[in-house]
């Protein structure tokens, strides 16, 4: 079976009735091998077993479903695997399955489409172009008096702007939740979190300052703007969301407490949470980082927090009991949801996204 | 100086005082190549030089401008740049690199832009969901009164339905010439041509009819249908064109003429033109091939046929040669263009683009 992953026209990945299989043509090497991107696929390196005329064949039986960065390790050398499409990930390029299954949510289906829109523009913070990507649901341009309810989405570190849209299949979730009546249709924003850090940093080694500030000054001074101008937007905080993942949802969650007046409701989805002022960063929720953004917002709160991780995945399950700890106590209404069997990847991310879109602007 | 194709975080490739620079880390290599793309970057392959840490370096002193594809030899390993951004060409995720020049006519610039939008269709040609691209003008949004032409642009072999905005820039390129008033605005359709051949057949070894016939049912039954449908087009063969690049240049002029009471305008930049029914591909327009076209379509001809090519691509130059003499003697209005200096890349259809998007719906 051909996967949406694989290039077309290649033959590998595919699923066979082995499971997923990869092959590689590396005539002359020693030793390849998969390396398994840590989630529900997998940890460390499958071995590829060699086959005629250079080439190098490597199973995963009983595969776990959605998507999964990878990368061929072939010798010393870590590469990608040409067979697949790349995608941005890890900082840079790189190869990635999607392993289907007809009944999870983020699935194609043959009901309405949105569109996806890619738009330029000039940022007053970064002083540089940048591209934006905006979701625009089903009938967005046949009823031109109807205003929508925006949510903005954060990719994770070493991500981008595209990361949403390709390995997080926002639009076709959101498709099938309005196919299904389960939300409201909605403008989805997706633009690159990186406005001061390179994504080439490694996560512990940023302070949050350069995390959060230059996003949140993104946000508030030119990403919000260009699309209430360019697009039918209802302007007021309560439809007004901002969530992200992992790295994005320490953005959200930080810039949404502080400027409740922008976002009424936020989303941590396996959101790296992890203490300022650390050389080694620890993971866990400062004692009084939500109670202080409540202070610096004057009181004012969000009408929901969405806080959520897959099971695999400890210590972002600690992380949401800790958050949602200290939001209990600072009396704001939230909401967790743990994805079964997954780790720190797209699938809990996708199902993620399925849980909160409904949740929204109610 | 940074390039828009390196990815954001990434120190390489990039352009410094010696040139265009390339740095990759392959500890324990014993060689590493940089291949070219043949094109007016260049041929063959530059040796990277071994520097401390397992870095290698590589320069292209005053390095021809636009879109290069390029790879990375490691050893016996073909592979990406990390540092790099991929796209669709070669039929996979290979490496890009994009040398700026601010007088070219495909820099961003700071004028209005349009949207670049990408759906689902269910093609019943291909009986699979397929992704089209288009591109909407500046204001497509604010005047819902307003009925636009459409341009429908086709990739080359071993591309896909992203090449034409990523590689070809097409949206800047539309945006700078409706900025200069020197176009009508237009919206641009970039979808896969591939409907029958997979990418990854050598085109020389592709029967025209898998190429052509294809994209010409996929076209007439599916895609014209769904962007009339889904944007405000005017829908007569006067407001609709057809062109393409290399394998799309000749699908574009196989097709328009065949078809003119679809298309109207009709576009072969750098059109790969060979012989049918020999089993080595004869690079040269069959004699009959454009009588017979107009014969089969009643005698009804395009308005307007454009030709092109890049001066160092001889064999292009030929084929737009031939071309524009069996337009003439078929009483076909054409016009040629030759991109000085450069070969078959994609410096060529840029400016292409930029001297076919003026003369059409006039």
């Amino acid at each position: 079976m051909t996967l949406a992953s694989t290039m077309p026209g290649a033959e590998f990945p595919r699923l066979g009735s082995e499971g997923l299989e990869f092959r590689i043509h590396a005539p002359g090497a020693h030793q390849v091998k998969l390396q398994l991107p840590g989630d529900s696929l997998g940890s460390g390196s499958v071995p590829f077993s060699p086959e005629p005329d250079g080439f190098w064949h490597a199973v995963i039986s009983d595969p776990a479903v959605g998507f999964h960065y990878y990368q061929v390790e072939i010798d010393a050398l870590t590469t990608n695997d040409p067979g697949s499409r790349t995608y941005s990930g890890y900082g840079r390029s790189v190869s990635g399955v999607e392993v289907p299954d007809p009944l999870e949510p983020f699935e194609l289906r043959d009901v309405p489409h949105g569109e996806l829109r890619s738009l330029w523009f000039r940022s007053t913070v970064t002083r540089s172009w940048r591209e934006l990507w905006v979701w625009t649901p089903p009938g967005y341009d046949d009823d031109i008096d109807r205003h929508y309810p925006v949510l903005y989405l954060q990719h994770g570190s070493g991500e981008d702007e595209t990361s949403w849209s390709r390995q997080g299949r926002a639009g076709i979730i959101m498709d099938n939740l309005l196919a299904d009546g389960a939300a409201r249709p909605t403008l989805v924003v997706m633009g690159s979190g990186y406005a001061a850090a390179p994504p080439s940093t490694p996560l512990s080694a940023v302070d949050s300052a350069m995390i959060i500030d230059g996003l949140q000054q993104l946000l508030a001074d030119d990403v919000i703007a260009t699309v209430d101008r360019q697009y039918r937007t209802i302007t007021d905080r309560t439809h007004r969301a901002l969530a992200g993942l992992s790295m994005g949802g320490r953005q959200a969650l930080a810039i949404g407490l502080r400027r409740p007046d922008l976002f009424g409701w936020l989303g941590g989805l396996s959101p790296a949470i992890w203490q300022r002022g650390t050389t080694d960063a620890v993971w866990s929720v400062e004692p009084t980082w939500i109670e202080d953004a409540v202070r610096a917002a004057g009181g004012v709160r969000p009408q929901q927090v969405f806080l959520s991780a897959g099971t695999l995945e400890e210590r972002f399950v600690t992380a949401v009991d800790e958050l949602a700890g200290s939001l209990a106590a600072a009396g704001i209404d939230h909401k967790s949801y743990l994805s079964p069997g997954t780790a720190h990847e797209w699938t809990t991310w996708r199902r993620s996204l399925t849980e909160l879109a409904p949740r929204l602007f109610r």
